[in-house]
């Protein structure tokens, strides 16, 4: 691990964290994780015009004239986005995120004050965490901007959770809302950390995963993962208001709710007797977003979607593509 | 964490790790570290044209003509360095690496063969140090190559091994040789993981490192976190072959076994009784390298390097700078 001075000190500023008793300074951070004795670890790489533009990026690039007037991302979404989508992985698990290590691959010009904007993103949602910020690896170079983010964590009280747990019978839940995440959510939500935590505590979960392809492709997942098929219901996908915006006679916002992705909401499978209890908690102020019964699972491997004049069409694995890329 | 599915069937191939329950399928993989309850956590960002270039790249850029002959590193040679600098920041805390999570961003155009050469070169340095394969981020992009690895492990049995502990008396050895490791060596290494276990088992280190900043330099951190000084004895310095080659009148085979970087030897410090034992290590077959005594601490700060003669100059902080980008 090499810190170049700069963003060494930037560190310094970050108070020393009783679970990583050796970290910056040393070639590699010593975490305590005697409390579990196992680690949780995730990783996701976020690219320049991949993940989100930044200003002054020339933009868009040839065939891509459609996202034209897509919204820049701050230095400060940027680097808060690359923990982010970190710590909705651990969520995933029903896991406690415990340190974060950065590796950046920074531009030639300019490099310095992105780390800066970087790190003044992403320090603020590390500390709202309690996640160490305990190494990295900073470079520079000709390219666009790479941020490169480890976090290790560990399982919850009640274990890790999953994808490969739901059984026919299951009925499927999910956190929030979907689709439309590319005009803001996907640069300012909040992972669901704190929810999957207090689901995993109150009730049994089967199964569980975050949404970062697209509700309908994540699902996907869980029944390959699970051996099951289900019937989602179309008419109670809570579906996020800027995907009504977006709407078009192509993509309805039914649609951009099932595929447009980056929604980092949670999927989860309980039994019908603890789905009612996840009903309870839903109009209770336990769980601190909305949760939707949205479906149930089913021996038969069939994917559905069914609407609610009775009529079922065979799910699409419509789910995503990155939301920069081609389509 | 994203698989792409050539790159999870290319895992697949990987027996699963009896220290990794949970692993490719979920969101974040679990590992089982209850034998120390300790993690050990380094990561490393590697990019083409910064740590290595690769057969049909452009080379070289405007103002790099001085490494226009550059030997170029295969597919292969690329994923396997990412994956050993990681187990020498490992080894440089005497640790046991335990698993990888490897990211990449893939060149759009010949992406999918690249990243089977990458795998071809890392997956066996993962076997022969037991490091399972437990999971990543497959992406691509309009970029060049970026590969970043981060690999947990644990403390070996006498603890994790840092910086900071080298004290006025201790002696200075170093496994190996310097210098000269752009024409092979920083692509054909083999990290030493076996020789730090080992050289902890059998004496008390004070202080361990791993060169890749450069001799100079990372002696220099050494002497920071430990507050005291050194003197280098510059004829006992082993030079690697290549080193002397590619000396010039600008820089003596001297200048770039202090400076070259990326040797990823060890430096350690122990104290004169123990020094005894490392000699008599060095000249048993316990440890598979090199061993030699280069220099001693003192409480003075100043770093020097002295001559057979009993010259004596200050050392300069001559160390690394990155060996692809501008001296």
């Amino acid at each position: 691990m090499h810190e170049f001075a700069w963003i060494a000190d930037l560190r310094r500023r970050t108070p020393p964290h009783p679970r990583v008793p050796i970290g910056i300074g040393d070639d590699a951070a010593l975490l305590d994780l005697s409390a579990t004795g196992h680690a949780l670890v995730t990783t996701d790489m976020l690219m320049e015009g991949v993940d989100f533009v930044l200003p002054g990026t020339p933009w868009p690039p040839p065939g891509r004239e459609h996202l034209a007037d897509i919204r820049r991302a701050t230095p400060e979404e940027a680097g808060r986005k690359a923990l982010a989508v970190n710590l909705s992985d651990i969520a995933a698990m029903a896991g406690i995120p415990r340190a974060a290590f950065v590796s950046v691959a920074l531009p030639r010009t300019g490099g310095a004050e992105l780390a800066q904007g970087l790190w003044a993103g992403l320090a603020p949602l590390a500390e709202e965490f309690d996640v160490a910020l305990a190494g990295g690896d900073t470079n520079s170079w000709d390219g666009p901007l790479v941020i490169s983010i480890t976090v290790v964590g560990e399982p919850g009280p009640r274990g890790a959770v999953r994808r490969n747990g739901a059984r026919p019978g299951d009925v499927l839940f999910a956190t929030g809302e979907f689709g439309g995440s590319l005009v803001d959510w996907h640069l300012t939500f909040t992972p669901r950390v704190r929810e999957a935590l207090a689901l995993a505590e109150l009730c049994d979960l089967h199964a569980l995963i975050d949404t970062s392809d697209g509700l309908a492709r994540d699902l996907g997942h869980i029944c390959d993962e699970s051996g099951v098929g289900v019937k989602l219901f179309a008419d109670r996908i809570p579906i996020r208001p800027a995907a009504r915006t977006g709407a078009s006679s192509d993509r309805t916002s039914l649609d951009r709710a099932l595929g447009d992705g980056e929604d980092f909401e949670l999927l989860f499978a309980v039994t019908a007797v603890e789905a009612e209890k996840v009903e309870a908690l839903s109009q209770s102020d336990k769980i601190p977003c909305r949760l939707t019964r949205i479906g149930g699972f089913h021996e038969n491997p069939a994917r559905s979607l069914v609407f609610v004049d009775g009529r079922e069409v065979l799910l699409e694995n419509r789910g995503w593509e990155h939301f920069l890329s081609d389509r």
